[in-house]
């Protein structure tokens, strides 16, 4: 999508092939700053400190870190160690082990001379998928909003946590995607962005709608509940890092928080997700997926910047406070209305999701 | 409670009868700064800006605000003037209007003469019954906790959201009671502290409670129902800022998102809630009180510390970006377990409420 008026992906392979341009996210919506990414450890170091994040860019980022890896040494022990050490970056997202995976099934099948430029077509590959995957996702959800404007006459109200936006993905986005084509379209929309404590990817949602011209509202991740009695969302609207066979969503800490009170509420919660998202070893996501925690500093300290327009921090709480920071919840199916995928709109029940990928009946394999 | 070993209430008056002395809870939990407040308008400037919290303290400093303006000026004019001033204040919490009217009622049936002094002995008296009300509502919850215990042979996990300690109120607190009078017992309990955005109370929450050395932890209001699909909360306590005769329990906004996560995971849901938080003239709450809207810098702008303890702050996101900042949210009544207040632990309805307080059978009125 375009920033300032130019064109970006939020990661971009070099023209020599020796490294990767990424939109540094850690600085963002404050400063927007390029890094150039050169080694398979450059590249789990972002993961790691989040200056590339979002579940879909994060299997793409690992490709690519792959790629690099192959690129200065294509033998079997530098793709294996590379593999375990991009694989151990983050431990929720599935698109991690996913996009791994299936460079290392392409990589294995060749013999070491021919792994660098292969490496480097499929994370390509992959990369231009994901953009594909996201336009898809993004007609399938523009049909939906189209009918609830239908419906309703006025602006449709849409309540979105964390950032399931384009520089999450490669670009489009999962969640942004069919509100991007939504207002491109004329449909009338409004969108109320959680800020996502503690890391305040909200803020990156604001700023991507702002871009693009998408009216939206900020708020605190306690509001919605209040939003949702008032009437005052018609959707709820969300990533994931993660789906059960059975359609349990993973995603951002707080997202179960909101799909509670849009049951409660009667409002329909749905979750876009992009195939390499489904995680089909995976029975029962509340009692099998790893949640990371992460460090609680994070909670501690708050990151800004100051009246001079500075990147700067605060900290809220001493660093002596105690503090628990898990990173992901679990929506349970039965509080999912729906999953907006590349394929179409689908049940969130095990059933439903095998009628679309019906390969996935017997075997539970790929990841395992 | 005692503040590094010294006793202290929220605010006391000075010995003159011309000053009220507060502890200024804008600047905590970083800074501890006793300030002092000597006319009706500084008193109301002090609630305005939160300097003065918490909806039962809110009334203690109404009443002595009320004082004040009495003690410059008697005449009828003069109370008028200031109960208004005060009472426009803050919207939503109803023990603003109990002791503001319970103030007037005293002094409308005295000569101006009269008045400075008797005005003076109610607002001492409101605030002397507050601390009685919440030891008295520590004595039933503390009971509630020594049950969850003895069920449980571990300690009671509690979770709570906002800050209704002893500096929302004169001493005790309303949900602190039972947790200080629990760990002085020998009851083992561990609190989960909601951060409570956008003005982060529960960092007074963390404080109060790191001074009484009751074991707690900070979590983003993001984690709570996450805790609770883990089994990881054994009940929720908050408390309100007004409640209906119904039993719906207006607090702090993001407490009905716990409210429904905990329905949704069969976590018991109470509300500590002193008499004059009851607002009898109200049937229900959700379409009845008016919820405050703040400004939107509180959401946009973080206040802490900076590298050297000093007060600092970082903005999060551009003064220009659209907020919506509603302050509180109602919890139906069906999603409350039970109330606990000064006379005993009562079940969130009409017919249980009016058992306990019967002369409001009939009577809706007190403050219409």
């Amino acid at each position: 999508m375009k920033v300032a008026g130019k064109h970006y992906r939020s990661l971009w392979a070099d023209e020599s092939q020796r490294a990767v341009h990424i939109i540094d996210q850690s600085r963002l919506p404050h400063v927007f700053e390029v890094g150039t990414i050169s080694s398979a450890e450059a590249m789990a170091e972002a993961i790691r400190a989040m200056r590339v994040r979002g579940a879909p860019l994060i299997g793409v980022s690992a490709a690519f870190g792959i790629a690099l890896a192959a690129a200065r040494d294509p033998s079997d022990e530098s793709i294996s160690k590379a593999s375990a050490m991009l694989r151990a970056t983050r431990p929720t997202a599935v698109n991690l082990a996913w996009a791994i995976g299936r460079m290392r099934e392409v990589l294995a099948a060749l013999p070491p001379s021919g792994r660098r430029d292969a490496a480097w077509a499929e994370a390509q590959a992959i990369a231009d998928e994901d953009v594909a995957l996201n336009e898809a996702i993004g007609r399938h959800g523009l049909v939906l909003l189209e009918k609830e404007h239908a419906a309703r006459k006025r602006p449709v109200n849409i309540l979105t946590h964390c950032n399931a936006g384009w520089i999450a993905t490669v670009d489009w986005g999962t969640v942004t995607a069919p509100l991007f084509m939504a207002h491109d379209a004329g449909v009338p929309i409004h969108v109320w962005v959680d800020e996502t404590r503690p890391r305040n990817q909200g803020l990156l949602t604001a700023w991507e709608l702002a871009g693009h011209g998408v009216p939206y509202t900020l708020v605190a991740d306690n509001a919605g509940g209040h939003l949702m009695q008032r009437g005052m969302v018609d959707l709820v609207m969300v990533g994931a890092d993660r789906v059960s066979r059975r359609g349990d969503v993973c995603n951002k800490i707080g997202t179960y928080l909101k799909a509670a009170a849009a049951r409660d509420n009667d409002v329909p919660f749905y979750a876009a997700v992009p195939t390499p998202t489904i995680d089909w070893a995976l029975e029962d996501a509340l009692r099998e997926i790893p949640i990371e925690e992460r460090d609680g500093e994070e909670l501690r300290e708050v990151r800004g910047v100051d009246e001079a327009g500075k990147p700067a921090s605060v900290r809220i709480a001493p660093a002596a406070t105690p503090v628990a920071n898990p990173a992901f919840d679990v929506t349970p199916a039965r509080l999912v209305t729906a999953l907006i995928t590349e394929k179409g709109i689908v049940r969130a029940s095990e059933k439903a999701l095998l009628e679309y990928w019906p390969r996935h009946r017997e075997s539970k394999a790929y990841l395992t």
